[in-house]
């Protein structure tokens, strides 16, 4: 029966792909923009819109409220989650599926070709529009999934179950309390979630994420003068605060991207044969990073470390100066209090009290020997740990044969250099086994002008989430 | 007759301290800021003012015409030059006297105790309101000295011009093209100039001023990516101008003030006993510098090395960095183009043209020194020399003497560690010696709020001013 099943089910969505598109045509058109206030309605019809497809296609649905955001000092009413369920057979897993129904903003102005809140499909085949790639493509793909079966009248072959936020682009907010709270409520008899919100890492080549870094922020604030002084009056009689900060953030890092804080490199986990398999054939080139960042800068000569520098060894970036001169021109001013920021990049098996401990000694080591009168304040102002999940668990085996499948190709197994912090959250309220399961690619531009979504990618991502329930019904989770 | 004069004035300037401070009440209250340009009608009524002042003394009264401003597109009108003469004997020297009419901005809510632009003598006999000190106290000193002679019926000693601007505080736009242009014309026959626009070292003693630091204005800009970066995806894999930026910048000045470019201290002038001697009993205490910058952050540890390192050694400070994050909070951008700004203070004997040569060998060869791929453009924005008269001019001899019978106390030699570039323009303009006679204390808080002039300060200057015209007449200039 399941296998019947999967070949009614992929033949009926290559053949629905107009409709399935014009379901993204429909979402596109709302401009869910969760960064803009004069927006925030939109976002609202956006989870009117999911709640009226799921419920047409027969789903369960609540929605909880995550309260009230501060604006700058205006509150504004935060967007619903929406928690939807289809099916509840006790015999059958339950799978939870993740997406954020927001986007970015987007102005025609920016640059855009066509209007960003209408979905074009260009000669490329590729379908455009802010949102067909981040997140609304994957969103849609779960629910074009739930109408195949329907259509069909199938079953689905597993318990599913949505969540779906509305400010993913603005940090989230209120979703990690609702997660936590219904971890043993409505999420109860989830075995395994699923989040499609991340890409492929390249254009050509579906793959599983399993691996994210974590990063750790820093202040490095120095005092001085009681108020911003004239360097001409004082230049040469006072510390500067400005000039110690550069001998103390100097320190942290070489300009080869190795760390210069001790005792870091030592909490990194060492790479093994296996792993070091995995980075084998990945479909990668270092002109997409040219490309990505618009210039040869790259510090490693090859894809192999050039991926693993990204994906499983720390970093750190300085990101800049509050309380200095940043204006364009010339002004003369010793600024009385600067505050310099870097952040690091976590990875296994670092431990962000650990690093943070580590970062704190040496700089106010560095500061000590500056000999300087000022006052050093260094702090950590937020962290988020890596997140590292098995690839070898049945969940990701399951969509390995599902990409098989789909796409009759072994998928690339990734990791990715930036956090996606609802992963964490869900492994730790859930302990489940979390999959990143990306439908676009690496070039679609999710936060930038002309943001797409492959037609292709559209299409093989709902025949892939559609095989990967079939195929995670099957294993033991 | 000439001593006799001498006394005769001093005398009814005493007498008329009440007549001399209803004039500076009167200019106060005129808000001639030159910064804000809703105040530009304030700034032109301010010249009228001046110009009336001096006709009705019998000066003969010409304007110059600066043109326009460019203030962030709009073109706003340049208040006059305004240019006066009072006497025209080719037997007597002629003396050309400058100072600035327009004020820096002022609210009453930014903390002042009373309104910046009415004039009010406080408990402690100072003058409060915006511009007492600067400049309109010393401009209305000289208007008084000629006012004292006409009421007296004595002609001056001296044939006396004036030079004043009213864009002093925004950088005395359109100045300098006068200045030249009317060298060889309005300007003449000048003997010598004098500029009463700086201020005593301290609160008790008087002071001649003869040397200015200048200062050279320099960028590092440093290039990697066509665009900003997400330090998760990127970071460790790319070359980060901030941290080519922040290597290359920790190694231009020691946290103790010492400049590590390479041949700069070479051209700095050795000490002579005589000038190590004018550091002698200067009228400075180290508290006066925290008080001044409200910490207890001097580099040296008593006041010789302190205003030598003021006013007589080079110092570099770095202002600021544009392109970076420089908001307050969090954010994990790797930018793509910063430019780190920094400025040397110059002293004699160093070259603009030489430092900047230096500088830009050494900040290459410390980037080439870093392997980056990324791009870097030093250059200097501007520079303005420094510049030294001599305290044994004849002018300064006869302002040395002046100070002793006004105060009863030789002056101290000073220096500054800023700039007034119009000192500069003067000198090399029209090729004469150029004096600084402050007119207001060290702590009079020119740019601050509750700019104050003390009564004493404002009537014994005037005294001063009247009697330097007098020692000069005397003297071989």
């Amino acid at each position: 029966m399941s296998e019947s099943h999967i070949t009614e089910t992929l033949d009926y969505i290559e053949n629905h792909q107009e409709d399935f598109i014009a379901r993204l045509r429909k979402a596109v058109a709302i401009p869910s923009v969760s960064g803009d206030p004069t927006r925030r309605q939109d976002v609202f019809r956006m989870a009117e819109f999911l709640v009226e497809e799921l419920k047409a296609l027969g789903a369960s649905v609540e929605t909880r409220d995550p309260g009230v955001q501060d604006f700058h000092g205006t509150e504004l009413k935060l967007p619903p989650i929406v928690l939807a369920t289809v099916g509840n057979d006790p015999a059958k897993k339950t799978i939870l599926v993740y997406g954020h129904y927001d986007v970015q903003p987007a102005l025609i102005e920016d640059g855009w070709a066509t209007d960003p809140f209408e979905l074009v499909e260009d000669e490329k085949n590729r379908l455009v529009g802010r949102g067909s790639s981040d997140d609304k493509g994957p969103v849609l793909g779960w629910i074009n999934v739930v109408e195949t079966h329907k259509k069909l009248g199938h079953e689905l072959p597993v318990n599913l179950k949505f969540c779906l936020e509305g400010m993913e682009e603005s940090g989230s907010e209120g979703l990690d309390a609702i997660i936590y709270s219904e971890a043993d409520k409505y999420f109860k008899d989830v075995d395994a979630v699923c989040i499609s919100d991340n890409y492929w890492l390249g254009t050509t080549k579906p793959c599983l994420t399993y691996g994210l870094r974590g990063v750790s922020y820093y202040h490095v604030a120095i005092s001085g003068p009681a108020r911003d002084l004239h360097s001409g009056v004082f230049g040469g009689t006072v510390h500067e605060p400005m000039t110690d900060l550069f001998a103390v953030m100097s320190k942290l890092v070489a300009p080869n991207g190795r760390i210069l804080v001790p005792g870091i490199y030592e909490q990194v986990r060492p790479i093994t044969t296996a792993e070091e398999e995995t980075y084998d054939n990945l479909a990668f080139e270092l002109q997409e990073l040219h490309d990505a960042v618009g210039n040869q800068i790259n510090i490693h000569d090859d894809v192999r470390r050039t991926l693993q520098h990204r994906w499983r060894h720390p970093s750190l970036s300085i990101h800049g100066v509050e309380g200095a001169f940043y204006s364009p021109g010339d002004k003369t001013v010793v600024p009385a209090r600067v505050v310099g920021k870097f952040s690091i990049r976590t990875v296994p098996d670092m431990e962000p009290k650990k690093v943070t401990e580590l970062v704190l000694k040496y700089v106010k080591e560095e500061f000590e020997k500056l000999g300087s009168k000022n006052t050093l304040n260094v702090h950590c102002t937020h962290d988020g740990n890596h997140w590292l999940a098995s690839p070898d668990h049945p969940s990701y085996v399951a969509a390995a044969k599902a990409v098989e499948r789909v796409f009759n190709v072994k998928p690339d197994l990734t990791r990715e250099g930036g956090s996606i912090p609802v992963t964490l959250s869900f492994q730790d309220a859930l302990k489940k086994n979390v999959l990143l399961l990306p439908m676009g690619r690496g070039d679609d531009g999710a936060h930038s002008i002309n943001e797409k979504l492959d037609r292709s990618n559209y299409i093989s991502g709902i025949k892939l989430m559609n095989t990967y329930l079939y195929e995670v019904s099957k294993v033991e989770l």
